[in-house]
Order: structure tokens, then C-alpha cells, then sequence
């Protein structure tokens, strides 16, 4: 973690768990989208607003996610998010989810976001948003 | 069960349950949701060109719903549905969940959807989805 | 609102969200169980103790909801929670989910939940956990 | 698709949507699962019976997924999997989701399962098992 890494904690409810007793694989993807959304607002960037205004919204493109260690029901997570890559239509974040308290690390992945309109094409991004993503581009030091 | 009852089956995957290894409760609106629409389908109706025809969808309004015995990881469901209240503006379902295999009744509840525009303002329904629903609509022979 | 309940703040995120453009109907149970869970940990009772300690856990019997108006995309929403009945093996609390701001209020319901085991058989809950309940009843003032 | 692949249909119902319009980019996760399970169900193999003989379950340990064109509320979709490598403890399947009418290919990537016990120790999976998947075994044909 660098001082251009996001934390966001995430808590683990009874809506997260599957009958194996850990968090459904899939809904780590949620967390991340949650961290990745607080992350923009830090910027003060609002994406109902973003959609209001400019037409657009922000869609995965591609995400690759590994699974290192299953988080169980009740425990605090924590998404540690960087931006590893980025152009004026596209962006790519670095996350981490670890458990608090041992800071164990739980899920890792990439996750590359595009700008689009509402129909689905591509679109650059307002100049701001670019901005605050050059801003805190972080050069990745793991191969995540 | 009448003629006038629609039948649609549930498998139960991992997405579905949670770490009390049971479907998670609020899991069950979903099962009852893609019932609803199945049942409306088999009318015709399809909810995609309501909205794209008529600019309408269906709210739900209200839910009562009973958690009678918990339904787990890989069951095989049905969902039965009757209609037992219908205006030009509103349809209630009286839904059950049962296991496919022993009948036993797992869930059951009534749910009250209104027809609106997108802006969440109450409309009429088209003529002919209000008239399908009196000519399903069934005499409710319990307290469901 | 009174000094016997408890607030939960909810944000409201893309995975909430529905093609209506609206937070996804059966999803405010999940809002509603959260709160319920963080209800339980201002008394120190953590769920997944009391399933490995006392093999028991908390299942939603009942639960009956009326959506009065939509939440949407990124809104702040907020959930208040009161204890209207309890007993030695169930209790019900009364729910209303709020817009943060101008305090709309959105969805409101009663949920029973009941103490269980694992193989769902109806227990009596911990003396400290019915004594909470207790200690935190209140007088509903509404229908709900 | 080759004799060796699994086709799977998945309905788009609102529950699946965002406010997007389109499928939640988590959700295709939740399809390729039910694609997976039903793979296996052709195989005789019911995870169930698995984890209660066996002690075993089937758990995500990577995925690689690319969103290239949404799919939206209501339409039909085709899930297709393959098994591009089999080991004794762990087995990847690629993955397609296609519209179904056009066979517009909608997401696609690869899933890594690896098979443990409740405690998450990786274990050698049951034999059947195991000739299961090496007599499904696809050569991949694409970078999938």
C-alpha cells in the first residue's frame, strides 16, 4: 500500500455467505466495485451525476480475480485499491481485499473499467475524471 | 393447486444460500419474482416491450411473506402462483414455494405489484394484460 | 424515532440497483438484515459466536414489507430499527428505510426472526440476548 | 463448441440488471456458476453428495472473465463450458456467455476450481470425479 492506495472497509453480512460458510466468489466483486466507487467520490466525482450530466457511466471490461483465502461470515475486510493503468477511455485498478485485524490477504485482482454511453459506446472521459485518474496512478509492485 | 394456478421451477444453486447452508431468506423474492414474470409470459406479455411500448413496469408494492422450512443448497423448487386480486391499476399473487419431490410447502406469501411509469408515477395497465389477469384471477382458498 | 431505536446508514450501490433505474425490491432485506445485525452488535452479540458457542442462529419467520417510494442509484439511505415484541425464542422488529436528507421515508415493514438451531429446530435464545430484546422494547406507534 | 462442451440457458430477469440496463457484471459470475454445477450434474455428480460423503466442495480459485457486449433484462442467454485442464485437485473451465437468436458472444473467460475440504486444505477429489472431467477434456481452441 502507497500513499495512492484507497481503503475501503467492507463488513461481511449473512447476504454475503454461501452454504460453504465463506463469502460467495462472486460477490467479492462487489466489494471491489463498492471500493471503486468510494475511490472516485474521494475525487468528488458522483456517477449518477456523471450519468445525469455527461451520458455516460463507468462498465467492467475485464476483471481477473484470484482467490487466495475464503473470508468468513462476520469478519471485517478491507479493499485496498490502486489505478495501475490509464487512458482517457479506460482505467485499470489493482485490489486487494484483506481481513482486518491479521491484514491477511484474501482475494486479489485487476479490474479494467471503460467509458461508455448508455448505448454501450465507448466514450472519453470528462477531462477531470482523466485527471484524477493520472493523479493517482501508482506504479503496480506486485504482478496484480 | 387449480387450473388457474402457474407452476415454475427453482433449482437451488451456491449463489442462492448462505452460511446457515439455507437459501437466503431474501432470495426467495427473486424465485418469486421470475415466477411472477413466467407467469405473465405465458400471457404473452413480456416486460422489456411493456416498458419500451408503454414506458411501464411493475412494482412491487408490498410483500407479506411466511418462512416456513428452510429450503437448501441444491433443492429442486416450484414456485405456484394464482392471482387473487386484480384493478386496472394493481395485481396481488399469492405465491408458495414448495420442494419438488415431498410437496412440502417451504415458503409462501402474497405479493401486491403496481403498474407505474418510469418516473414511479401509478399508471393503467394496457387492456389486455388487465384482462388476462381477471381471467386468471383465482378464488383464494386459504389465509395466504 | 426514539431513543429505543437504532439508525443504520446504507449506501446505495450499482449491485442494489435494477433495470428500472431503482434499488431492486427484494434487496432492502438485505439493508433491513444489516441493520439488524449491527442492532445485535451494539449489545456485543456477534451471530457467529453464538453459532459456534451456543449452535444457534437467527432466521427471518416472517416478514412483511410495503415499498412506498423508490430509492435510487448512490442515494443515502438510512434504516431504523425497533424491537415491538419479543419473546424467549422470537422477536420482531418493526423496520423503515429512509432517505438521508430529507428523510423521505421509503420502505417500512415488521420482520420476525426466530432463534434456531442448525438443523432448524425452534430454541430458546441466551438469557443476555432476550434480556437485550427486552431492555429494548418499544411501543409501536404506528401500523407498522 | 465442440461434442465436448455444455450448453446452459439463463433467462435475464430483473434481478440480474442494473441500473445500467444491462446484466450486472457480477451476475455472469453467478450464471457461469449454475453452468458449472449442471456440467457436472451430467456426469451424475450431485455437490450435495459430494460435500456430505466427502467431506468436499468445489471452490473458485481463479477468474478471468472479459465483458465485451452487455446483455439486457429479458433476453436469453447460452452459457458454454468447456474443460480446458484437469488435474487431481483442480480443474479450469472456459466459458462463453452467448445471446441466444443472434449467438452474439456476450462475455467470455476462464474459471479455475479447486476442490478442498470445509476448511478450505486443498483435497484430491474422488476419483469418478477426476475421469469425469480428464474424458471431458477440450482442446482450447481460442485464448479463452
Amino acid at each position: 500500500m502507497t500513499g495512492l492506495s484507497h481503503c475501503y472497509p467492507v463488513r461481511v453480512y449473512y447476504e454475503d455467505s454461501d452454504a460453504g460458510g465463506v463469502v460467495y466468489h462472486a460477490n467479492y466483486l462487489k466489494f471491489m466495485e463498492r471500493a471503486r466507487t468510494e475511490f472516485l467520490r474521494t475525487g468528488g466525482f458522483e456517477q449518477d451525476e456523471l450519468d445525469a450530466r455527461h451520458g455516460i457511466l463507468f462498465a467492467v471490461a475485464e476483471a481477473n480475480i484470484r482467490y487466495l483465502r475464503p473470508a468468513r461470515f462476520n469478519e471485517q475486510l478491507q479493499v485496498e485499491s490502486r489505478i495501475v493503468e490509464a487512458s482517457g477511455v479506460q482505467v485499470t485498478f489493482a485490489q486487494q481485499v484483506r481481513r482486518i485485524g491479521d491484514g491477511e490477504l484474501l482475494v486479489e485482482g485487476s479490474v479494467r473499467v471503460a467509458c461508455m454511453d448508455r448505448a454501450g459506446k465507448p466514450r472519453r472521459m470528462p477531462a477531470d475524471i482523466s485527471r484524477f485518474f493520472h493523479q493517482h496512478l501508482d506504479i503496480p509492485k506486485e504482478n496484480s
